[in-house]
């Protein structure tokens, strides 16, 4: 990894907007938070908030609205299947004050896929090709009804699997700035013992991002120390003070980058 | 269970905000949520929105302060430990805008805890006894550092295993409402197929909400269709009808409670 120039890093956001009523009742473990932050990750883009928000169009327009107005990016999953209770893309529709309506495109592509399958390309279905006016199409190569984006916002299904494969499609098209580094200490020490030479660490290094996260494994306590940061020489040079700070300490530890 | 009186059924809402950088990073998969949801529907009180923001104090004052004011409860998990980025505590005292300082209380469990210990009861430890101008302790039998509850705000620790411990301490503190029942049904057709008719009766049956949610599964399209009320009697007309719905349509099905 090449040092960050000179110059201020380029910090690129997101936000994503969890649309689920099977979350919020606990009956769905969300999965897709964790993907599509390794995502964004791996091309500069830093999220920094997330919202589980209900089946329900004002909550939708709120947090999107919100969200989209603060953040470089917003994601959001669930609610673009055919369903009566799929509302995503009316609700994102409203969001932008645009209209909606059948669009060609995907209107193209589920013809053809109910064709091939010998399925009824039926109204609940054609449902999932309205997509707002000004949008455009992405891909889902697992069962063919395409998010969309429009503007900073996209939209995704919420299925795993489908979601997944959406980001994929997205991730070209998206401009990330500064790469977020990360590297992890395991120490053999509870984090209340590391916490006043972690704070002096801290001011030292305010550009570097520092959490102590404790852990209970086998009966040992223990904290993981994971310092983050855009500029890699600094992050470096954290990471060894701390290295000498919990070497003084007598502590056991892994680096792990 | 007993149904419902004929009033209108008392709804008690709930937002929870998990305080943590390491779930935006995607370095942790939240747990928390799940669990939370779950307590609360068994005391009859609805989870509506989750919020996920980092560890800065702005972000928690202006979450704390957006929920508290729309839902009856706020939870809140993370930062509550000894290192310098647990600032929930203070976030909630500026969120409240009242004085933050070590707790009697909090002192005399943390004291005694760190004697039997035969720890350091150091600045940064205390720092865990840092609760809120009028507040009230919320037990943690796991690790002792305690959460607290500021009127309708209970604060959590992060960690899944002390998170829960605390959860079960604050469970009877909660007023709660009208349960929210849920049936699932698990069909062996597309969601496409139903739609229409799954529409048809969320229409009728305004106060039951129907989720439609596909799955795939060793290469078999199926459909869980989940039917939440608070009113039991509709709820179980409304399973009748979609039984009859499928059983007319020839799907393989299971009910399950």
């Amino acid at each position: 990894m090449t040092l960050q120039d000179s110059s201020t890093p380029k910090i690129v956001t997101a936000a994503m907007v969890v649309i689920g009523d099977e979350i919020l009742s606990g009956r769905t473990q969300d999965k897709n938070v964790a993907h599509v932050a390794n995502c964004l990750n791996e091309v500069g883009i830093q999220l920094r908030e997330v919202r589980v928000i209900p089946d329900i169009e004002q909550e939708i327009v709120d947090a999107v609205n919100f969200c989209r107005n603060k953040y470089t990016y917003v994601f959001t999953s669930g609610g673009i299947g055919p369903t009566h209770d799929d509302i995503t893309a009316d609700s994102i529709a409203a969001a932008f004050d645009v209209s909606i309506d059948h669009h060609p495109e995907a209107m193209k592509i589920l013809t053809r896929h109910y064709e091939v399958s010998g399925i009824e390309f039926n109204d609940a279905r054609k449902r999932m090709a309205r997509i707002p006016d000004g949008a455009s199409l992405v891909d889902n190569p697992v069962s063919k009804a395409p998010g969309f984006r429009l503007e900073n916002v996209f939209v995704m299904a919420g299925v795993p699997v489908i979601m997944q494969a959406m980001m994929q499609s997205i991730l070209p098209e998206l401009s990330g700035g500064a790469k977020m580094q990360s590297r992890t200490i395991g120490a053999s020490m509870p984090e209340g013992k590391i916490a006043k030479d972690l704070g002096d660490l801290q001011k030292k290094f305010p550009t570097v991002s520092m959490g102590s996260y404790p852990y209970f494994k086998q009966g040992q306590v223990g904290t993981n120390l994971v310092l983050r940061s855009v500029e890699a020489e600094n992050l470096d040079l954290a990471i060894d003070e701390l290295v000498t700070i919990l070497t003084a300490q007598g502590a056991k530890f892994d680096l792990n980058d």
